[in-house]
C-alpha cells in the first residue's frame, strides 16, 4: 500500500539487467520476527498474501477480533513481551469463554517510527511463548507504521463441534452463576501502578503489589476449561469489562435476571486485604475490568461436575449467585443483606 | 477492558433494588451503526462475545487481514464511506487474487475522540454498501477510543474448494504475466490530490484528474474474477505495492524470473496521457502501489479462456510478459529494448 506518511527510502538498486529485488525491509523484518510463530503450513511461512485454514470436521469456526492500543490498554512502558501476550490473551479469553479449541490468529500490528528492532523483538518473543503455551499459531497478518500510539489488533480462530458454542443468550432461570479465578486483580493492579502510595495505604507488601499489577499487564485466560465450560455451562462470557455490566450484559442476552451474593465473589489474597482496609473498593473491583475469567451460567445438576472438572484442569471455580425470570438485571447483595449501587456497572471506551 | 486513556463517566446509575444496566453507549452505538452490516446468522447481531462462521463443506477458508491508518493510507480529509470501503476493499482485493469467494470480516476500529456520530454514520453507510455489493458480512469486531489517528483494522475470510487457493508460488516457465485493469492510477491520483499544479502540467482535465483520484481513494477489487483465476491461472496475488515489486515477489515465491515488455502495461487514458507529458513517470506508476488489480501467471493454453471469461464479467486482463527459468527476478523491458530501472521497485512501510 502506498504511504502518505513514510517517503524515506533506504533501498536504491539498479544497474542490473535483471533488476533484482532482494526483498523489502518489511518482509526481511516480518520473516525474522514472525516467521517462526507461523507453524501451520496453511500459513505458508508467511511468504504468500493469504493463509489457508482448513477447518476441523463437524467443527463450527468461532471468530473474535479484540485491539490493543498504547495509553489506553497498556501503559507505555509495559515491557514488549507483556505487550504481545496481552494482545493474544484478551482474545484468547472469548474464545475460552465460547468454549473453542484455539485455532490461531491473525496480527496487524501498527508501529510509531521509534519502535525499534530490540522491542519488536521482545514482542515477537513473547507472542511466540503464547502461540506454543496456548497452540494458537500465527497465521498472517500486517504491519505498519504509525503516527500515533502502537496497536495491535488481533484476530483469533477457535474450533467447537458444531452448534455447541457457549453463548451469552444460554442462561436460564435456575441456573448458578460461577466464576473461575479471582475477580478485580487486574483494576486494583493499574491503580498500584499509577499511584506510589496505594500500597501502602491498602496494607499490601511488595510481593503482593506485584502480584496484582502482574494481573493488570498481563491476563491469564481460563483456556484450559474451555472444554468443561462447553460440555456442563449453559451460557457464557469472559469478564472482562467488569463482573456486574458483564452480568448484566449476560442477563439481557438471556432474558434472566441475576441475584449475586458480592460475599461469594472470590478474591485473591492482595484483593480481601485491600477490600479490609478500603472496603469502597469491593465497588471497584466487580466493576472495574480486565480480570479475563470466565462468568458462565450452570445447572445445578452440573454445578458439582463442572467444579471438581475444572479443579481437575487446575481452574477454581466458584458459585456466586442465581439465575432468575427477569428481565435482564443484575443485583450484588452485600453482607448487611442490602443490594450495591455502583456509580458505573460497566466500563465502556464512548462513556 | 479498562482504559487508561479515557476515564470520563457519563452513566451514573443507582438507586434500584435490581441495578439496571440498558446497555454502554458503545454496545448502542455498536448496535445502532453496526449491526444492520451484521446478516449472517453466525454474527447473532453482535451481542454475543464471538461469532460463528460454518464453513462451506469441502472448502477451504483464505484468511487475510491488512489495516489502514489515518495520514497513512488515507488522507484525513478523506469521506468516512470510502474511509470504510478502501478499509474492507483492500482485503476483499486479497481474496479476489487468491480465487476466493469472501464469507465475511472482523472489524477493529480505533476513533480518535473528535471522531463524532456523523463520521461513523458515514462510514458505517460506506461499509453496508460494500458489504451488499461484495457478499461480505460483518461477523464481529471492537470499537476504542485512540489518542492516535484513526486505525481499521480488518480480518476478511474467503472460500475456496480444499486445495485450489491461488498462490504465489505458483508461477512456471512458459507461462504468461497478465494483469488485470489498468496499473499507476492510483499512486497518479495521490500525486494529482497532493500537488494542485500536477494536472495542469501533466495536461489532465478535472474528468481525468477526478477519476484518478477516486481510483487512490477507493480500489476497485476484482472479486468479479476471483473464480476464473482460480480456474485458470498458475499464480497469482493483489498489486498493492507496486506491479515491479510485487511481481518480484511472485518470481521469488516460484523461483523463477519474469520478463515483461513495458510497453504493454495497461494504462487508463489518464494515466497515458500524464506519460506522455513527463516520460520519467512511467517508474512511478510501475512502483507505486495501490493499484488492487491481480497480477497472476498463467498457462500459455489457458490465455485464451482466462481473458475471454474475464471479460465476459466485465473485467479486462492484459498479457503483459512471460515466466522464464530463473532466481526469482522480474525485468521490465522499455519502448528501446532496455530494461528500465527503477529507484525502488516496491512499497514498503520499513524501508
Amino acid at each position: 500500500m502506498i504511504s502518505t506518511y513514510i517517503s524515506t527510502q533506504k533501498q536504491v538498486l539498479g544497474g542490473m539487467a535483471k533488476q533484482e529485488d532482494t526483498g523489502s525491509v518489511e518482509d526481511r523484518l516480518i520473516a525474522r520476527h514472525f516467521g517462526p510463530l507461523a507453524t501451520d503450513p496453511g500459513a505458508f511461512g508467511l511468504i504468500d498474501d493469504a493463509a489457508i485454514l482448513v477447518p476441523p470436521a463437524g467443527c463450527d469456526l468461532v471468530l473474535k477480533a479484540d485491539a490493543i492500543i498504547g495509553g489506553v490498554h497498556f501503559l507505555p512502558d509495559d515491557p514488549p513481551d507483556t505487550v504481545a501476550r496481552k494482545a493474544l490473551r484478551v482474545n484468547l479469553s472469548d474464545l475460552a469463554a465460547k468454549g473453542a479449541r484455539p485455532l490461531g490468529f491473525l496480527l496487524s500490528l501498527a508501529l510509531p517510527r521509534e519502535i525499534g528492532d530490540d522491542w519488536l523483538e521482545g514482542f515477537a518473543r513473547g507472542l511466540k511463548d503464547d502461540v506454543e503455551r496456548y497452540g494458537c499459531p500465527l497465521f498472517g497478518g500486517d504491519t505498519d507504521r504509525t503516527p500515533g500510539p502502537i496497536m495491535v489488533s488481533i484476530a483469533a480462530f477457535g474450533a467447537v463441534p458444531h452448534g455447541t458454542m457457549l453463548k451469552r443468550s444460554g442462561a436460564r432461570p435456575g441456573d448458578r452463576v460461577v466464576v473461575t479465578g479471582t475477580i478485580g486483580d487486574a483494576v486494583l493492579g493499574l491503580k498500584l501502578r499509577r499511584d506510589p502510595d496505594a500500597a501502602g495505604r491498602l496494607g499490601l507488601d511488595a510481593v503482593a503489589r506485584d502480584r496484582l499489577i502482574a494481573r493488570y499487564r498481563m491476563p491469564e485466560p481460563r483456556n484450559a476449561v474451555a472444554d468443561v465450560m462447553r460440555r456442563y455451562a449453559s451460557g457464557g462470557m469472559d469478564v472482562s469489562d467488569g463482573l456486574a455490566g458483564d452480568l448484566a450484559k449476560l442477563c439481557r442476552a438471556s432474558g434472566v435476571d441475576a441475584i449475586i451474593d458480592a460475599t461469594l465473589v472470590p478474591l485473591s489474597e492482595g484483593a480481601r486485604r485491600a477490600v479490609a482496609a478500603e472496603p469502597a473498593l469491593l465497588a471497584d473491583l466487580l466493576t472495574g475490568g480486565d480480570d479475563y475469567e470466565i462468568l458462565a451460567s450452570v445447572a445445578a445438576d452440573n454445578l458439582g461436575a463442572l467444579i471438581k472438572e475444572a479443579a481437575a484442569a487446575g481452574v477454581a471455580v466458584t458459585a456466586i449467585g442465581r439465575v432468575e425470570p427477569g428481565a435482564g438485571r443484575a443485583a450484588f447483595i452485600g453482607a448487611d443483606g442490602v443490594p450495591l449501587v455502583f456509580a458505573r456497572p460497566s466500563f465502556s471506551h464512548f462513556d
